[in-house]
This record gives C-alpha cells, structure tokens and sequence, in this order.
C-alpha cells in the first residue's frame, strides 16, 4: 500500500484535487483533528460554503453520502466513506485570535487559520479568503434548546478515515489542528493520500 | 417619533451604519426575517464572519449582549437589545438555486442573495463577497442529537425589533426575506431606523 502524506502536528498543507480524484483523510493516532478548505481551481472567488450545504442538506452534522457545496450551489465534492460520522462545519480555524480571545495566550500560535494562509499563499489565496471550514473529525457538541456549544475531544480513533470525491478541479488546504481543546491536548499529525491520483 | 424605513416584502437595501450609531430592525407585522450582512466601509474584504461570532460567544443563538466578530475577529457591531431571542446564524441567504434545489421552482425567484447582490452593488461588493448572513427573527430549530435542521415560522411578533450598534463604520445589507418557509408563508416587509443618526 502506498504510504499516506504526513501533515506534522500544528501544520497545514495545500494541493490540487482534480475532478473524479478521491482523498482519504486518516486520523493516524486518534482524537486529532484536521481543518479543509478548498476552491475551484478555475475561478477561486468559488469556495466551500458551510451555509448552502447545511441548507441543502438540513444538517449540521454532514458524513456519508452528502453533497458538499460552493457558495455559487455547485457540488465541489461528496463524502463517500466516513468511518467516524461525527465532524464541525460551523467553527472558523483557530487562529492567533482565537489563542488570545478564548485560551488567552498572550504569545499566541498562528492555529490553523495562519497554517493555512501560508499554505495557500502558493495559490493566490488571501487570508480573508478563508471562511468557515470543514473542521474534519472535529466534535462541537450542540445543545439544540439553548444553542450552547462545546468543543469535545474526537471520536476518531487511530485509523478513522473519511474519503472525499471531487466534483471538479479543486485548490484543497488542509490542517492537522493547533488548538488544545479540537484534540484533547494532544497534538498529533493527519495522514491523507489521493487514492486515484494516477488514473 | 421619526417613521422607519421600510423594506418592501422580497428586496433588499444596503446603507452605511457609522461607528456609534444604533440600528433597529422591526419585524412590522410579525413572523418576517431579515437576512444581515456588513463590511468594513474602509476595508471591504473585512466582514461579518459566522464561524468566528459562534466560536467566541459558545453559542449558536445569538441575542442581547452578544458581540459579532469579522473575520479578523474585530468587533463589528453587539447586540443592545432583543426583544424576540432567536435569530438565525447558520444559514446563507435563499437564492435562486434555494428555490431551484429546496422548493422544486423551475422559474426561481432571485431570492434574499439576489436582493443583496444587487443592494450591495453600489459598494462594489460582489456576489461571490456575500456570506453566510446573520438572519434576523429566523426561526431555525436544531436537534443536538441528530444534527437535523428545520425552518420553522419567526417566533417575532408585530412590532418586536433587535438593536445593533456599530463597532467600527459598517456598510449594511439587509433583505425582507422572499422564502416562504422562513416567513410562515407570508412575504412582508421590515422596518429599520437609525436612532442615533444626528449625531
């Protein structure tokens, strides 16, 4: 078996998925958490839209079989395995904001959010082009009488993958998160591989 | 007392909100949504961002009190008053391709995105700059368990209103929102006012 790519603890990456391309994401050791974003490789002003696909999809909790979409309501991708079923779509990447606001550091990491900007800066996109993201693995617990919620440690357990399938030619960015309450305290590396990339 | 604007049922308006100054929004008849979004007047790539107001208030129903952060986590505007408490934040304007996937429509009406696209035109704000919006008197319930949303009638009555007060100089949208089921089957207008605008 090919060995899958390493995104090291606190760290982002970004790539090309095109068209028909499918991507397992792996938790490798468990209760960790990885960040996805992506764009239309064409026209970048197209990006994943946490609101149209929640809409379409009337959930908040997207996993097997689910369409996810842009903000122009054009399918980027869908989810065809999902061995968790649990993942946030609501939440923004942490960020060196988030460090000061919610954990008050006052030498904050740059989270996710600065992990991605770097790693899409390769493309052309800017920081403020980076919205809501598919926070994969990541469990927000909703309390759906007072709309309070709390970010809980992963169900996934070493080995947990989801695979995603293309739509069309995607610009994808991706974290293994930075932020302690997303991965029980533990930062731990993601493992992804394109599984038909030689087709 | 000087008369609100009013926003006829199924369009929208975009105006500038100074830093300091107080906005209400009426629901006139009851059981109306306004779709909310603003923008940095000075930095128009700066605006009001979901995934970061969510993440600092620990809660998917904002109301009194509540700050609203962009997505540089500035404070834009908080919420000075409420008098309804259940508001909608999860959700993207409708749109022709809402009334095309979600209600079957083959001749779709624009909807509340194409009502703020062509509001926010004056700015130079482009439709791709048009994210998921604060969606005022929205009445979205969420089941904690399932992740299962659904669209249920305003709980606002003739004459309730919210008041928003500007953090920094906002450039506004806002829509009398044209989906039937946000608004129990009823198109109806929204009223706004700027209370504080002689100042």
């Amino acid at each position: 078996m090919q060995q899958p790519n390493i995104i090291p603890p606190r760290s982002g990456v970004s790539f090309i998925l095109r068209q028909g391309q499918q991507l397992k994401v792996y938790d490798i050791e468990g209760e960790q958490v990885s960040d996805f974003i992506c764009y239309n490789l064409h026209d970048k002003a197209e990006y994943l839209s946490s609101g149209r696909t929640i809409d379409y999809a009337d959930t908040i909790f997207l996993t097997k079989g689910h369409p996810f979409y842009s903000n122009r309501s054009n399918v980027m991708f869908h989810m065809v395995e999902d061995t968790v079923g649990r993942h946030d779509f609501l939440l923004t990447p942490c960020s060196a904001d988030t460090f000061r606001i919610i954990y008050g550091h006052t030498q904050p990491h740059r989270g996710c959010f600065g992990n991605l900007c770097e790693a899409l800066k390769e493309y052309g996109i800017r920081p403020d082009e980076i919205p809501v993201c598919f926070n994969i693995f990541m469990h927000v617990a909703v309390d759906g009488d007072t709309g309070k919620i709390a970010v809980r440690p992963p169900k996934s357990k070493a080995g947990d993958y989801v695979i995603l399938e293309a739509h069309m030619d995607l610009i994808v960015g991706m974290t293994a998160c930075s932020a302690e309450m997303s991965n029980n305290y533990a930062f731990k590396p993601i493992g992804y591989e394109i599984l038909n990339a030689n087709e």
